[in-house]
């Protein structure tokens, strides 16, 4: 809240308008989320355009109406559902990212891709790791192919899955996948792991959950784990544990509104609700994930 | 801003749920508008039902999508539009409510009638000192009719100006008279002046530009003089000068993008936006203002 509050400063400083200047943000999406928390409370509310110049801002935290700021030891504690002036959505700005931070958008591609576009999953397992090499620039005829039709698919299935419930009056929801006991494991990783890292862990947790139940096959379930492993993205992690686990459930059924609603896939494009996941079954579903971790 | 943090973490502590456990608070203007802002920032929003017991709370604050806090030296600089899940007016909250917060609620009353109700005007004009004086109880059958007829005018007044502008898309705002210079000599006068008495002072203000200007007649702008004398308002400030005024309104313009948009009325019961009032203007209406001022 003080990054928020120090935005706020600024704003004073520059001395806002109310509506003909909009407020234009170029970063990640923690950036992004920031100063739309900004936008959204001053003058309860001045417009706000934003640039995404990550990976994972432009499939994800950009798309949509959210903003969010961590607070106390949580995730996204506060914010709101601001619909942004505009956005602008630029793969050139991803030629001078970093490597970890293209995988990182990966994984939330990845999470779009196993809960509703089976395409989208096929073109990950076989450009995933051209289109970061390349990083989405289209040195190569097909790597331009490919990361046109990957962003266009992924920004395009956001909004599919966003649009009809974009104050999120209905709680089940299928992008949450990848989110369930990720956002406490980033609060106690406190900055060592990114958050498509998390989901990409959270996604691993709930497939094998998903196939020890046999809602999914054991092939899907492979091909899911496999692409996570191909695209370098962490499947496990020292600081999840039962208790962990556990803490993180109570957080996401009160968010939830008293059910768990985890998505979990049921093939691959294709998910499923479950409500009746025991703490038991989630340390058993940790413990199978840890036997067959590849070791990172 | 740290207020309203200390009640998001009681709302930490109670372990609060998304959506099936609304917040409910009780009390004023500020302390509706201060939970307003809590419920409004977590989890994007928890649900919230307003139960004013005050007059100005029940007439004003409570009426509407908005709420605020102040931040620097700004009144309502932060805050939010969230529509509440419910309001509970009950005038019986009233009788415990001393003279002077009685006063203060009957301000807001007062610029709703000058602005768009006659009826209610007339009716303050020949009970609004036994409506104060019986605390809207209705100890007389005379004063329980008027205090039925002025609460209801007054909240049917409030929602048929704010829903069809429930967002402020529109900046020309009626219910604006009163609030051109007010809030800057509220935050001025630090809690020395209730909202309500800064409302009377700078309804008296625009009440005179307006007579000056020719727009209202003399008779008409005496007649909303005295009521708020009647009703034993300020109508001056002594930190009212002509630096605050100037002050005051570079920041209405930037609130209200880049206009003026001052409502005056044109009459009683009826008003109009003008745009175009000079600091001189405005300084001789105060100066005007203090010859007629009646010591208080």
């Amino acid at each position: 809240m003080e990054t928020v509050l120090t935005v706020i400063a600024e704003f004073d400083r520059f001395g806002l308008d109310r509506r003909r200047e909009p407020v234009i943000s170029f970063g990640g999406g923690v950036l992004l989320d920031l100063v739309g928390v900004a936008t959204s409370m001053y003058r309860r509310g001045v417009p706000h355009v934003r640039v995404p110049t990550t990976l994972l801002g432009q499939v994800d935290a950009a798309i949509g109406a959210k903003t969010g700021i961590n607070h106390g030891a949580h995730k996204n504690r506060l914010g709101s559902f601001q619909q942004p002036a505009g956005v602008l959505l630029d793969r050139r700005f991803l030629a001078s990212l970093d490597e970890r931070h293209l995988r990182n958008g990966m994984a939330e591609i990845v999470k779009l891709a196993v809960v509703r576009d089976e395409r989208l999953f096929e073109l990950l397992e076989e450009h995933g790791e051209l289109l970061i090499e390349e990083r989405f620039q289209g040195s190569s005829p097909t790597g331009e192919r490919v990361a046109r039709q990957v962003l266009h698919r992924s920004v395009q299935g956001m909004l599919a899955e966003l649009e009809p419930n974009l104050w999120e009056r209905e709680l089940d929801r299928l992008v949450d996948f990848g989110h369930s006991v990720g956002p406490a494991l980033e609060m106690r990783a406190d900055g060592e792991l990114l958050h498509g890292e998390t989901v990409a862990i959270d996604i691993a947790l709930f497939t094998t959950v998903a196939a020890s139940r046999g809602v999914l096959d054991d092939k899907a379930g492979r091909r899911i784990l496999e692409l996570l492993h191909r695209l370098a993205l962490p499947t496990d992690h020292h600081l999840l544990d039962g208790d962990l686990l556990r803490r993180a459930m109570t957080d996401t059924v009160r968010h939830r509104d008293g059910r768990q609603r985890l998505p979990v896939p049921v093939g691959i494009g294709a998910a499923t609700f479950l409500n009746d996941v025991s703490d038991e079954e989630l340390r058993s579903a940790l413990r199978h994930r840890r036997r067959e971790a590849v070791p990172t």
